[in-house]
């Protein structure tokens, strides 16, 4: 027996997804802002950090752990540099009002930063980004979880750090460029869905309980637990651990909460920063110089016959455009999961084409 | 026969470097910024980029590919960011410059960057941090060269990139945290040393013309040429390459000067951003975490006996303390290199121990 998995319309995924946090007790705008930026995860084909979420965050609003009313407070206000504690609000609303905010006085002073402690999950970074490259302008995006760690500094056993990732939004003449990439060689993510599909790793990216290197995720979750190896892996692995510290220092350090303070449960702390290339040598000169790059790029002949160069992000733009037109593919498993929150929170399914 | 290579006091060494610059046309303040950063390297632990690089910036000044006089040109000056046209003045000159206009800029807005266009080379990006971190401030610091190319992007043949560094600084309790790393897998200066001296790459950092990864520096200077592949190498390149495309942004893009520009010399494109910890949570809220997190790694108990977790910089800064006391050893033909330029310049070698 076998079934097409049905395809369901962009609109009609954010539709249901937005009433369903509105009947949990999000305000519109919030339950708006969160449905869009999970759709647009699926649209990019990141089906971990899509809708797949969406369930979890249902759970963190019921059970009281992900606040819904009000903003965010100012814990300190600099013309370039706004520091917010995000009162464990949700995420992706929270990582929207500062992108509005940096990108508002990135234009006034050239650059704009805010970060915020004590943000809920900010789902998918890589579904930020072209709201500012829109604009003509560039956006980096870091975070960290102060509330857990599974990265072992690189040499070491014990973990300290999240994958901390790292993303950037650039403008371009053509496609924007979206690069994303956590700062360790793997995620908790694939680890996790890997490890229960009793899957392997592509490379020894994990190390277990005694410092052997591997490639199955089983050491993660045999005793003594395994850690995920820094960016770089075996041979390069300071580069990545550096990398993570860096994302430590704009995250929990800029915002002045993070691994010193108690645990408060699943969040993020977020790092974000908009420049605005109009304010440095313009616009058109910035774009002059990146669109010879990707053509660079584009033109390479690659190193494997049939695989050609790619920019980061290309895929995932193309794949929404295509699914904008034709339809949205969710991960096996997602919309039954879903099913009975629909049905608790009285929200009808959408329909499949 | 076997002889103990002589130790320096790095003060002669400074001042050694210092009359050389001076002697070749180089005004007093210019000369004195560039020996400073230049020992530093060495007092660190870059062989390759500290009084390595003197003789070839004395041969850049003779043949007027180094500019001397004067100051940068600004080609735009917003609140919080400024950008510079370097003329091809000294880079360590500039680098310094724009850290103190940035640093300025970060105490009043939160944050202060400099981008600089036509630099000239600006030797180890690990010597500026304790500048900006003994004042209790955070920097980053990335360049590139628009005039040559030796990374090609993730999957392709073609070189588009240099190795991009991309360092930062990070004010801690003790010693700073410095991580200095480039985007690609190994870099120009390591491969160029190896192939000279026949040796092989610690891992697979390069592909041959045909694809095929190696840890041969020699397929960098064999026809087809093969080219450095991106951090992360053939399981993780893509991530080295995001970098790599941020760094040339962050140059390049926001300077407006790069690879869309003819060629015009061995140079660098700056990136330099200041974050100023007490214009978002504090300095002391700062510190409480990046203290906590180095706490944690050098409690991590090591993968393998007797190779005690490290901070990034750790090293290189404990190395300069004890030369500082005890006398700097240069990397072996440094001082034989200087010697023609001593003679010529009609200067005096400085004296070792």
């Amino acid at each position: 027996m076998s079934t097409t998995p049905p395809r369901y319309a962009a609109a009609d995924l954010l539709a249901f997804a937005q009433r369903l946090l509105h009947a949990a007790g999000m305000p519109d705008d919030k339950a708006q802002a969160v449905a869009g930026i999970l759709v647009e995860g699926d649209l990019m084909g990141h089906t971990t950090h899509g809708l797949q979420l969406l369930g979890s965050y249902l759970r963190e609003i019921e059970a009281g752990t992900m606040n819904v009313q009000g903003g965010p407070e100012v814990v300190s206000d600099a013309p370039a540099a706004l520091t917010w504690d995000g009162r464990r609000l949700p995420g992706p609303w929270l990582v929207l009002q500062a992108l509005e905010a940096a990108a508002e006085r990135a234009r006034r002073m050239g650059t704009g930063t805010v970060v915020i402690r004590r943000s809920h999950h900010i789902a998918s970074l890589a579904s930020f980004h072209k709201r500012a490259t829109d604009q003509g302008l560039l956006l980096l995006l870091a975070c960290s979880d102060p509330n857990s760690a599974s990265v072992a500094p690189f040499g070491g056993l014990d973990p300290v750090f999240t994958p901390n990732p790292l993303s950037a939004g650039i403008p371009a003449p053509g496609l924007p460029v979206v690069m994303d990439i956590s700062t360790s060689a793997t995620t908790n993510g694939l680890t996790n869905r890997l490890h229960a599909e009793g899957g392997k790793l592509p490379a020894p990216w994990v190390i277990d309980g005694h410092g052997q290197p591997s490639d199955d995720p089983a050491v993660l979750f045999q005793e003594p637990k395994g850690t995920i190896l820094p960016l770089g892996g075996l041979d390069s692995g300071h580069k990545g651990y550096g990398l993570s510290l860096l994302v430590e220092a704009l995250t929990g350090g800029l915002s002045g909460h993070g691994r010193a303070d108690p645990k408060e449960g699943w969040g993020a702390t977020v790092f974000l920063q908009v420049m605005d290339p109009a304010a440095f040598a313009g616009l058109e000169a910035f774009q002059r110089q990146t669109g010879e790059v990707v053509r660079r790029c584009h033109a390479s002949r690659a190193a494997r016959e049939g695989r050609a160069v790619r920019l980061p992000g290309e895929k995932g733009f193309q794949l929404a455009e295509a699914q904008r037109r034709e339809g949205v593919t969710l991960h096996a498993g997602i919309m039954d999961a879903l099913a009975g929150w629909a049905k608790k929170l009285d929200v009808a399914l959408p329909a499949g084409r």
